[in-house]
């Protein structure tokens, strides 16, 4: 199972992907998929959970956009960020996998289904991209608990966005400070 | 020369990788490659610049596994670390690059010779591996300077570390940890 899931590109340890459950809508969020003992997710946000729950599914895409990380932070993805509707596959995803979602209290406790490659790229590490997945932790805490000492912490990683990264990760940058005004 | 290089890995930004440089012996150490209008590398340490400066020549190799950034970032890795020494690529390598390099100050300009893809993988984020990457840029900062902040600001994320990261990620911080004693 652990070969089968490195293949889609998780591995042990908080996997950082797009979770897309299907109910009334396409819902999308970042979500962490806790690949242990057991695979599992914990879940706050809720239309992720509700529609989970009805569906009994959780479909995941791994991305490495910056700005599909930012606008999945703060809202559901359109139809047209996709390639694919069944499965649900993004424009950008590297890969995408189909879970069987088991929900108990906060935790949803996922079975391998079925999995496909989209696009296998090579990427040097760039902290430029890593500070927005650490800005966006904060960014999104923000939103939830509206203390602003969230907000002054997602800010902080502004200047390592600018030395960093590249034109994608500036963008996605100013889209999240658009999100947090 | 956009798209050549991002074929195999390196994009607009700073790109943190394994840079390689032969004199008497295999130089290794973690460098950011900056790709802007013009493609360079700042050098402070010593024998990078030193064996670069003889030879004219970087290599470079794109890695993701955070134990060949630790050792890399305290000490030069061994023969046995390699899968080729002409030109030289690490067994842990996504792919390599050979540069021209013209070092004018501490700056060393880099002109694309040729490079190869050695395995394509998907890998979703994992903030326990950024963690180590982060850790390691306070660490030889540490080293270097000698000042008691760095240490502690390296330390600080080993909670991200054993929280988001897997086995490779925990190995990864312990074998930092034993450098800085």
């Amino acid at each position: 199972m652990r070969k089968l899931l490195e293949e889609f590109g998780l591995r042990e340890g908080i996997n950082e992907v797009i979770g897309i459950t299907l109910g009334e809508w396409i819902n999308t969020a970042p979500i962490g998929v806790v690949v242990r003992d057991k695979i599992f997710v914990r879940l706050y946000e809720n239309h992720t959970k509700e529609f989970l729950k009805k569906s009994g599914k959780l479909y995941v895409n791994v991305v490495n956009d910056p700005i599909i990380f930012v606008k999945a932070s703060f809202e559901d993805l359109s139809e047209e960020y996709f390639e694919s509707l069944d499965p649900p596959i993004l424009k950008s995803a590297l890969s995408w996998l189909e879970f069987d979602a088991k929900l108990e209290g906060s935790i949803a406790y996922l079975e391998f289904v079925r999995g496909g490659v989209v696009k296998r790229e090579i990427r040097a590490v760039n902290r430029g991209f890593n500070a927005i997945i650490e800005a966006l932790v904060n960014a999104t805490r923000y939103v939830y608990f509206k203390r602003e000492e969230f907000k002054r912490k997602a800010l902080e990683y502004q200047e390592l966005v600018e030395k960093c990264g590249g034109e994608k990760e500036r963008e996605a940058f100013e889209l999240m400070l658009r999100y947090l005004e």
